[in-house]
Formats: structure tokens, C-alpha cells, sequence
């Protein structure tokens, strides 16, 4: 959590709380109530909940401590929507989020309305130091109801994956078949860089404090890897040759029996994949997706390259911002990532798929988890996952900076993740 | 199934179809739409999917081999509410069963409409022949609904008892404090008696053949155990004695941590029990309910008697069957067990809940399942469970017969189940 | 345990008793210290084990309760050696016998030597009260002894079936072909039998008491099943067919791959079996053996028969006892099954494989355990499993009679049990 | 694998391969026969075991491609004792290593006569040019055994434990208590430095390439942590403090119910800890140590501090080289961890106790994994695991250096493992 000065009242802020709350909703507007209600594995969350937390967020860490005598909307609600905050109390097993039916829909939309009332007219009568105090906060609050908004529909498409009548989250979703260019490395220098942020705009507190790194010349993909280049892992036996993979990945493959990414399946007229719009026939020309740590490292050295460290991609990111650069986010609602263009220099850099990084989820040096509760967010997660940098299709753009480090477990597949190849200068 | 020879349409079986299937409906009109998708572990099925799996048993057995050019409702449901018959087809895996938030309730409805409609249509064309060929299978299609109503609402209390808002399914039931008489325990003769079933109404195969067993005197308690009279072995450690317990009960007793019935809790004010209704105060009056055979059988230990043989348990409920006896079935809305009644005699043989005998689930001399998949409804699963008498308290009193024999593994604790002590004479 | 009243030394006894301890050492004798530790799966003890704990329970049942100031060998030898008797207190977790390198196999040699010392000497104190209430314990340690050999060697069969160099146990074991008679099904009348253990020899408590069942007249093979009828079960798919299958069976088939009795394996010329002389070709003719209660079941379905009840059994078996039988026990050396001879009447009815009947092992009418911990040994087991009879090639011929109830757990293999088949008259 | 040109037999090699491989039996000598086959969970292995699978990797990277005509000893082994090198074949199961009786102790010692017998035959035959292409290779033998010694002095420590005899391994271990000197932060520059290994001594090849990494300002404490302080850690609630650990440690400590390190336990006189020596009571002045890297991390936070990352403690190590250091290694035969002496500067950076460092277990960059099947030494673990530097008491002192790099998973608690704190300057 960034602790900037703030004299007044952000511009805009107010309004995006109210477009951010908003898009929540919004995403859920295809989803029955029995949908509402599904948890397909420990790791995925229901919608409702989904729903139900990021209010139970605001309410907890900008209400209560805020607004005299302020009571929670119900009691219990801080017991089933606390995820993992033990600072701020015991809470409901994450495993068993998909065992509430109550409360239901109606009643966590109740919820999620009183909050933002209350939430309104407490900005309403903010000073300058109310604004001062309360703009991180409200910060942290927006970009976490924005990484629930990406969560919520990468849990919702395992969600229906989970049903074998494979319905489609929405039927209006188009894909057109695009073309595949071939690769290009391009060099980067390396040397002494800055990495991480600093500056007046929101950044999680994972993402400070900014030092330097230095790093050797390096050559880094300009798109990311596509589904064709995967099937040619498949079917030349990667994923039965021990010799490509990590010891932890290898067995991972052998007990899951994992044989493709994680949404494609083998129909009658070839390969086909599971998206937000139903089984669709597998597109070579777009980017590999659904596919965990293991599997990125085993292609990369597959194809005699390797995965890029978290500061390797953050240097070349960095760099090529000077270009424009169109992402595919959920602003473009295409849900699904798409081929890359034809232009030369770094594409697909933001959104289409997060990319999986050589690097370990680590502190940065110097690193302080913002204090109190919230200190939970980032830090305690520092170990056993992998960095992914750049966003995906589901992303919010809004949310994403060149600085920011999303993490999974090395063994998570359901994320909108992929990779982008490196190779040493 | 009983193969009966009927030569017309039996008296009633037309209205009888239409009320066991509302009373279905009816029983989830007080759960929401979320309710209906909740399944809180393996053994419980959600509430749609009972009713969904009900309607596929009458259109797999019924419809589709008599009504020509039948077209199942969906071509899917077959997989997906196939509950286990190897014969028809492979099914869906039943702890995954939660997950199917898709077909709604309403498509569920639609779909059990669509079966009606097609199964009152068939009824109007069937001749004598057709009647005797069909009555036998719509008389197992209504009892296997009326198991599933039971069934049902078992399931429901388990999944509201998973929230910790701990909502009741109905706002509107009642119970008032009663009061325990002193047991008493009646002489049976034994000797060689039948036991099965034999005759003209309807009974599931594992009810026959009738045979001869020979049975030496014994007592049978004239009412079940009470919940005050369970509270005395707790309180007396009974949970941490194992030389009460069979080594199975003991190991299972160490291992879930069980420190009284599943639904009791103690609150502040004492123990407490959760019901269909909410949280009551525990009425020592009433049976004792929601044990497994492990604990029943602890029990019996530590109460120096044992339990009786489901042979002796139905000679004497068979010669009790001169006595009016009206049960606390479903019919009579508490659906909890109620105190016994100061009268001589058996009491509460028929309904309140379920009783837990010392016989294993084995079949009688004989025994035949009967033809086709619908011999996989009963006779598979005659190894690993113990059998239960009686009916309990969320029986449709229709349903029960003094041969029935219902089955659980010891270990099971969600059924409405307690017991009656047995003696040697 | 039988209560017998006897007024002096019992002929033999203590000749008896050395015999018996002798016989467990000499069967540990072709075995390595290496091999003494071993323990496959928590089913199975390591053979050092087995000799520790058959002594201790001399220790504990007999000279520390009737030899005046007595200390036990070692203070925490009791807890190591306890198998599960709660009464006597703590004991070491099942499971973890195989960590036990320490008391090494001549320590446990030396603790045997002492309560061997110990306990002839206490019988040279006896008076005819003393020797009137110590035959019933000493009984119970000698027939526990011989159990435990029988199982010892079941055990070492686990054991070195575990080692892919799959060694031998004895070198010098031999087998010759024989050859398979077609199987005759010998008529039984049934009616009112007595089954159950009565008069002045030991029985176990489970034995007793006597008493009489109703059966109905059946049919029972003159042999056991082979191993080349049980071919026939696999080469036409036994293994893959769900209707051949109790519920339970087939699940367990399914989680465990079973595809062939546990020590079969298809070598490059045909089928062979693991025994205790090491691998060898299947013999089409010898009966099969190490199957479940699942297998043997439904192998009996696929042959159109089903599996006697141990009633059935005993009461064919009881009048079977005046023709000479010559069973295939453990003092014939031959450690394996062995084909049935020509001859009519029943064959095999003693030693060669336990048969698994269709029985739960369950209390007879009126049992009443021993009184004390000693009444562990067999009631506490009366749960979750099936009876078998008649002894196999593994066990001390004297140990056995007619009335014997030995029991697994339907899923168990690592015994030497088959099966005959019954029918109905 | 370092490749180092050499041009003719490296002075006192063959020495070194008797001496090395000498020890590796010695170290056994105390073992009993049943001793040397006990595994007591899947990450140890049996004594037993270390001896074969050492002898193994002569047999098939040395002996088997440049002796012709070499024949393996025995044509199981390679399946038996190849640990995990997937490109030499398949191998038995790790968690099974424990059930392996045979081949006995005598046969592996045979075993390793025969490949001494013929390694030392070749050597004998080798030219300038043979010279140089095996010595990496023997370089690499002679370091693998030398991490197996103290891998079987770690595994017996875990075998005696999971024995409720508490045996020792040996007898003659005698330890005095200490004095614990307060700790000092010495300061550390930081900036622009190398690590990794270069030139021409022996290193594995994750320590290469050595390379520049940018270090900011740090500190490190002058000495481990000891008992006495984690004691305070336990005693003030640390293992019942959530916000003190990563939420992957939070989770472990709830699940395996940890409440101290691996050996500690509470005797009626205060802690003990169990040792090598058997039982001892703790000394507050040595260091802590089988301590997962999730305590280690608690702990630093614990105490404000913070652990270092491995190149931090390389800097510092390979500074304070310059002073003369003596550590507590395998060679002093004290096998634990001693209390730090009062000289002013670092202490214990070499030998006491493996040191867990913040740094995930990752490839150096540049790092190229040894061509062929010893290319899985060391490259396919690098995910999921922590780096460990320093050494420990049950190290070859020959066996180290300031760019060694252990590691091990950060749950695991049967190695050596402790930790010094880092703070930021």
C-alpha cells in the first residue's frame, strides 16, 4: 500500500468507486443464482463471495474505523467474508465458501449497497486530512475489488468447467482465427537497473521499494508463446519426457496426469478449448494460456530457451512503454487472449496472459508490509509461488502498471497464464 | 421389486403419482434457489439434484422402454443424473455433484413437468397387460421418490448445519418440552418365526423371500433411547472409554474428534441441537438422533444391554402391528422425533427415527435382485453397512412396512437414526 | 476363551508350550536381521514383532499377575508390544512397527528366553486351583502363538513381495503340477443345525456359544475354486465388469487397479505367482488364493453360484468330519495350496486357503467376551468384516476345528484365502 | 560439475577416494544389521541405502562407460540404487527404500568391495587424457558421498527418534554446557560484488556462474541463534502468533501441531533435546537448530530482524575468510551444534548448523546444468526449495565452501538447520 500525501480529494475518485463497485455487479449480470453459489476447488471462490468480500474490505478497514458507532451490517458477515486477515479476526474455511447458500444473492447485493451508502457520505464529509488518511485506503480498496473482478471470472470459467454440459458464461463472445508470425528476440542491454515503484500513482506495497538490480545483456520474445508452438510440446512427447521438466513439475505431471493445458480437450475434429464462450476449436495463432509454472519452464527449455526473471521483464517493459501499446484487458471484452500483429517491437506485453517469470515471489530488499491488518495483503505470501508479470484479458487495464508482480503457486493452471521465451545475449 | 400380477390399473396409482411427486416440489418450496445447488459432502446430494434424479428413474425405466420414439428431455441428463446404475451408462462422479449449478431449478422443473406429462399420457394407454407390466416399476419409481423425500431432507439439514449462520429451513415448526418415562423392556418368545416380506403389496428385494429364523427369547425396550439418557454417557465419558466401543467405533471416535451426536452443540445457556427448525435447547425427553451404529452400540455397552437383531426387532414389531400405533412420520409435519407416549406396550416402533440393529446388511436365503439395472438399486450394497428399522420422523408413513430394511454404513451420522435396547431373556 | 474346569496339570501342556515357542523361532530362521524389521503396509507386523509380542502377552496375561513380585523384562517393552489392548494401556501406533530396529532380533530372543524361564518355572509352583486357573490363559497364549505364526508368514510372503529382487523365503520348497477334477456341488439338507464351539477342548470366545440356526437345504462344491477357473474369470473380463461387483468391490477395484489376485504377474511366458519359494508359473490346478472378500464374491456371481455362509459351511464341515481328511497345513511344508485329489466327498475342507463366506462376522446369541482385557482379543473386532473357514497351509493343524471363525476385512489380500462355491437346493 | 582441465592424475586423489569412501562405513559402525534398514519417512533413507546408492553412482557415471566389457554387479541394482536420474532408467520407489531387507548389509559391503576393487583398477590404467576426462567425475563421486555421509548421519538421528526407546547412535558423545555471549550486528558494505564459484577447486554446478549481484547496506549478526533465544520465541507465544509467519508456515504449523523444533520435547526436569548421543537436556547457549526455514523466518521476525539473502551471507563469509576459522564439523566429531566462542567477530559461519538464508533455491544466471544424466544432480530441483549456506556439524570440513549451496524445502526439519539474523544498515 502506497502511503502518498494527498492535500484533497483525488479528482475522480469518488467516481471510479462507483464505476469499480459497479463493474463487480455488472459481471456477475450473466450468472444465475445457483451460479452464485459454486466453489469447483479449494482455490476458486464463489461469485458471491467474490461479491460479499471486497464489500466486507471497505467495511472493515475504511467503516469501522472511520465512522463513529458504525455497526456491521450483520454480525456474522465478518466471519464468512474475512479471507485470511488474522489480525482482524477468526474466519470461515476458504475450502467451504461454496457451502453458503445463505446469505444469498439478494441479500449479499443488500449488503454490498448499504456499504457503498455508508461509504458515500462518509466521503462526503472528509476534510483534507480525512482525504490525506483515507485516499490509500480507498485506494487499496478499488485495486482489490479489481483483482477480484479478474479472480471472479477465472473462477468462473473453472466453475462451468466443472460441468460437463460446458456452459458458456456468455454466448455473445466472437473469436476471430488470426495468423501466427514468426518470433523475434530482441536484445536488451541489462546493465544496472531500477526495478519496482515510486511516484505519486497506487502501487501495492509488493511492488516497492524501487532499487536496483543488475542484470547481464539478455534477448527477450516479442509475442508470447501461441497454442500452435505448444501442440508441437504435445505431440513430440513433452509431456512424457522427464528429462524437460523440474523434479516438483515432473511429478506433478505424473500424479494429475496432465497432458495439455488445462482447458483443452481432444473432440472428434481435433483439439479443442474451454473459454468463457463455450468449447470453441483451438486457434494456433493465439497465445498458450491455462497452463501452470511447470509447464512454462518445460516448454521454454523444450525450446532450447529459458523463462525471463521478474526484473528482466520489468527492464524491457519498462523501455518499450514509450511505445503505444493497446493491451487486451477486459476493456476489450474479448475474455480470451488474441493473436499478436505483425508490427516489430515487444507485443502482448500487457494483458492477453499473465507471464510466467523465472523469479520466486520474494520481498524486495528493504520491503515493509504497510501496517495493521492490511500489512497481510502481500507479505505473508512471499514463499512457494512464482511472479507473473503483465496482465491478461481479464485484467481491468486500469489496474495494470509495468511494476506490477501478480503470484501464483507453480502448480496453478485455472490463472490466465502463459509465457513469453528468454535467452541470454 | 415385487413382481405382482396385476390384471388393471391398480385403485388410486394415478393420484397417488401425482401427490408423491408435488409432495417433492413442495418440500423445497421453503429453500431459495441457492439452496437447491449445495451439497456439504459426498454422501448429501443437493436438492436438485434429487429432484432431477427422481425424474430420470421414471423416464430411464419407465418411458423410454414403453413410450415410442421417446426422446429423452436432454441428452445429458442421462450422465448427469444417473445416480449409480452401471448399466445404463457412465454417470456423473457423485462427490462432484455440488458443482452442477446448471440445469437450474427451473430447468429441473421443466424437466419433471416434461416427465409428467409423458408418464400421465402412458397411463392413459395402457391396457391390462400393459398395467401389469408397468404397475411393478411405477410402484418402485414412487417408493424410490419417497426415499429421496426423506433422503432430501436429511440432506438439508446437513447443508443449512455447514453454514455457521446455522438457517433453519422452516421458520414455522414447533416443539414443546415433554416428558421421559421410565423404560421398559418386553418379552419376546423368539422361537422360529418368519421374517420378510411376502404378499401382495409392494416391497423392495431385499425384503425377500420371507424365510424362517430361529430366534431364542429375548427383551426389547418399549421405547428408544432418550437424549437424557445419551447425555449420561457423555457425561460419564462415555467418548473417552474404549473398552465401550468396537475397535472400528473407537478408531473412527479418535479420529473425527466426536464428542456427542452431530447436531448437538453446547451454547452458553447448555446443550443445544440443531434441527430443520434452527437451534433448540436440547429436550432430554426426546430420542436421541443422528448417531451411528458405533455410537448406538457404545451406548448399549455402557447401558449393560446390547442392540437387537433386525429378526427380533421385526417379530416384534410384527405382533405390535395389532396395536394402533400412529407414528411420528413425516405426515405428522415435526420432522423431529418426539418424546414416547406414557401408554404400555412398544412405542415409537414406526417412525421418529430410524433404529440402528446389530444385523450387517446381508441378503436373505435366497435372495434375488430383480432383472436388469434396476437390480443394482438395492443388492450391491449388501456388504459394509449395518440395517436400520422403522422409519423415522421424515418417512412418509405411507412408505414404511414392518419388512423394511434400510441400510447405512456405521459410520454414518447425518441419517435420522437412533435406537432401542434389546436383552437377552 | 473357553472356561474349562480342570483339576491338574492338562497332559502335555508343557511340553506343548515349548513346542510352540519353539516353532515361531524356527520359523524365523531362514530369515536375515535385515528381514526381521520389515513391515510392507500397517496390516502387516515385521517378524521381530511377532515373536515380541507373543511373548509379552505371556508376560502380561499370566506371570505378572501370578508370579509375586514379577517385573516385567524391560519397562517399555509393554509399550512396544501391546498390540490394541486399551485395558492394559498405550501401545505403539500400528503403522510404525517396521521403525523399530531396536530391541534388535537377539534382544528379542533374550526376552523370549526369559518369560520362557519364567513361566515354566511358575508351572512348576502349580497346585490343580493353580493349573485350574491358568489352562484357560495358557490355551489362549498357545493358540494366540500359533496364530501369529500362520500370520508371520502371510507377513513375509508382504515383505518380500515388496522387494523387486523378489527373493525367496525358502529355496527349498518344491511344487509339482497336478491336475484339476471338475467340481462336484454335494447336497446338504440344512434344517435346524447347532453351530458354534461346545464341550472340553479351547475354542476362542468367539466360538461360542452353541446354539441353533434354521437353514435351508443347499449345495456346496467338493473343492475349492482353482487358479485356472479364476483365469477364466480374468481373461473374460471379470475385472472390468460392474455388475459383477458388490458396490463397495468395485470401487475398491477401481481405486487400487486390481486386475488379478495380489502375487500374480504376467511374465514373458504366461502368468506367474510370488510364493514363499519365489516366483513360480501358475498352476492352473492348485486353488486360488490371496483374493478378497470382494473378488470371491463376485467370482461366485460370473460361476452363476454365491459363497456359503459360514453356517452352511460349518454344518457340511461338522458331518464331513467323520471321513479321514488329511488337511494341508502348515506342518506338511509345502506353504502354498495344493490341488484336490481325486477321490469323492469334500476335499480341502481343512488347510490349503481360508474360504471367505458370506457371513459378517458378527456376535453369536448370548456371546459374552472373556472378562478383562483378554476380552479385547476378539469382540471388539465383531465389525466390518467377513468370516472365514477351515484353515490354510500356513496354519498348525492342532490350531484348528471345525468351529473356527477367522476374519478379514472384505478388502484384505495378503491372506491365504479363497473360496468354494455354494448354490441353493 | 566443475570442468576443469587436467593434465595428469591430481595429487592424493586416490588417497582421497579411499578415505572418503572408508568413512562412509565408518560412519555405519554402530549400526546394528536391523538398524541399517529403517526409514522412517519418505525423505530419509536407510543406511543401508546411502551405502548402495554411493556405490552405484561409481558403478554407472565411472566404472560402466569407461571399463569395457563392465558388467554390473548385480543386474537389479541400478533399479534398486539409482535415486532419481531419469535418463539412466527407471527406479524403486523413494518412500519404499525402507522396505528393502535384501540385499543384506554383508551384500552391500560386497557391493562396494567390488566397485573400490574396480574403480581403483581403472585409475590405475588411466593416461593424462583419461586423467582429465574422469577427474570432474570423481571429483563429483567423492562430493556426493560426502553429502550422503552427512544425509545418513541426519537420517539415523531420524530413525532413532521415530524409536520410543530413544536409542543412541552412539554412547561416547559427550557435549559441556556453554556460555552464551550477547550478539553483535556487524556491519557490511554491500554495493557491487561477486559471488558463485570460479577457478580451479572443485564446485557443484549450482554454484556456477560466479557473477555480480548489487547488494545494498546490510548487517549480520556476529553469531547463530541460539536455544536459549528461540526459547523465548516459544515461551512468549511465537508458535500461537499468526502474524509472525508466512501464511504457508501458519498453515504447517496447524496442520503437523508444531510447537518446537523437530527434537525437542518436555521432560519432567525442563526441555531436552534428542541427539545422536540420546537425550539431553538442553543447553540454552548452543545454537537452535532442525528448525524448518518457516521458524527460522517467525523467528527473525519474532526479533525485529530479518534472515539474509545467500549472497549477503557469501559476501560476508568470503570477507571474514581472511580470519582463521575452525569450525564444528564432521571432523570434530561432535555431531552437534557447539556454543559460539566471545572473540569478536563472525563466528560459525562454517560448520554448527546449516543456515537458512531468504533466498529461494534458483538458477545463477547463465547457470547451464552438466551435460548428460548427472545434469539432474542438481538443476531439477531448483523450485520449491530454500538455499541453506555454511555448513554443519555433520559435514566433511573438507566438503565446504563459501559458495556452497544446500537446500532443502521449507518445511523440512530433520536437517542441521538453524539460522543467524541480517538487518538492514
Amino acid at each position: 500500500m502506497q502511503r502518498a500525501l494527498i492535500s484533497e480529494m483525488p479528482p475522480g475518485l469518488r467516481e471510479r468507486y462507483g464505476e469499480v463497485r459497479g463493474l463487480s455487479e455488472f459481471l456477475c449480470a450473466p450468472l444465475t443464482a445457483e451460479d452464485m453459489v459454486i466453489q469447483s476447488m479449494p482455490d476458486v471462490s464463489p461469485p458471491k463471495w467474490h461479491l460479499a468480500h471486497t464489500t466486507w474490505f471497505f467495511e472493515t478497514f475504511i467503516l469501522a474505523p472511520n465512522v463513529p458507532g458504525y455497526r456491521p451490517f450483520h454480525p456474522r458477515y465478518g466471519y464468512l467474508f474475512n479471507s485470511y486477515y488474522n489480525q482482524i479476526g477468526p474466519f470461515h474455511a476458504r475450502a467451504r465458501r461454496g457451502l453458503l447458500a445463505r446469505p444469498t444473492t439478494d441479500e449479499v447485493l443488500a449488503y454490498r449497497a448499504h456499504v457503498d451508502r455508508h461509504l458515500t457520505a462518509l466521503l462526503d464529509t472528509l476534510d483534507a486530512a480525512g482525504w490525506a488518511r483515507l485516499t490509500p485506503l480507498l485506494e487499496l480498496g478499488l485495486n482489490h475489488e479489481q483483482q477480484h473482478q479478474e479472480l471472479l471470472l477465472m473462477d468462473v470459467k473453472h466453475n462451468f468447467h466443472a460441468n460437463p454440459l460446458r456452459p458458456a458464461y456468455r454466448e455473445d463472445l466472437r473469436s476471430a482465427p488470426g495468423t501466427a508470425h514468426p518470433v523475434d528476440f530482441l536484445s536488451c542491454d541489462g546493465g544496472m537497473v531500477e526495478v519496482g515503484h515510486d511516484g505519486p500513482g497506487f502501487a501495492f506495497d509488493n511492488e516497492t521499494p524501487r532499487h536496483r538490480v543488475f542484470l547481464q545483456p539478455y534477448r527477450l520474445a516479442d509475442r508470447l508463446v501461441t497454442c500452435g508452438e505448444y501442440l508441437d510440446f504435445i505431440t513430440t512427447g513433452g509431456y512424457q519426457t522427464p528429462e524437460l521438466w523440474l523434479s516438483d513439475g515432473w511429478a506433478t505431471v505424473q500424479a494429475r496426469g496432465w497432458t495439455a493445458p488445462l482447458y483443452w480437450e481432444q473432440g472428434d475434429d481435433g483439439w479443442q478449448m474451454f473459454t468463457l464462450g463455450g468449447l470453441r476449436a483451438l486457434d494456433p495463432a493465439t497465445p498458450v494460456s491455462h497452463i501452470s509454472f511447470y509447464e512454462a519452464d518445460a516448454y521454454a527449455r523444450f525450446a532450447g530457451r529459458r523463462l525471463p526473471t521478474e526484473f528482466e521483464w520489468e527492464a524491457a517493459s519498462a523501455a518499450a512503454d514509450a511505445y503505444p501499446a493497446d493491451g487486451n484487458f477486459l476493456d476489450q471484452d474479448r475474455l480470451e487472449p488474441q493473436p499478436a500483429g505483425a508490427q516489430s517491437g515487444f507485443k502482448q506485453l500487457r494483458g492477453d496472459v499473465w507471464e510466467w517469470s523465472a523469479s520466486a515471489y520474494l520481498p524486495y530488499p528493504r520491503y515493509r508490509p504497510a501496517a495493521g491488518a492490511v500489512g497481510e495483503y502481500n507479505g505473508k505470501f512471499m514463499s512457494g509461488q512464482m511472479v507473473l508479470r503483465g496482465g491478461c484479458c481479464l485484467t481491468p487495464a486500469e489496474h495494470l502498471r509495468a511494476t506490477y508482480r501478480n503470484f501464483f503457486p507453480p502448480d496453478a493452471r485455472w490463472a490466465c497464464a502463459g509465457l513469453r521465451l528468454a535467452d541470454d545475449l
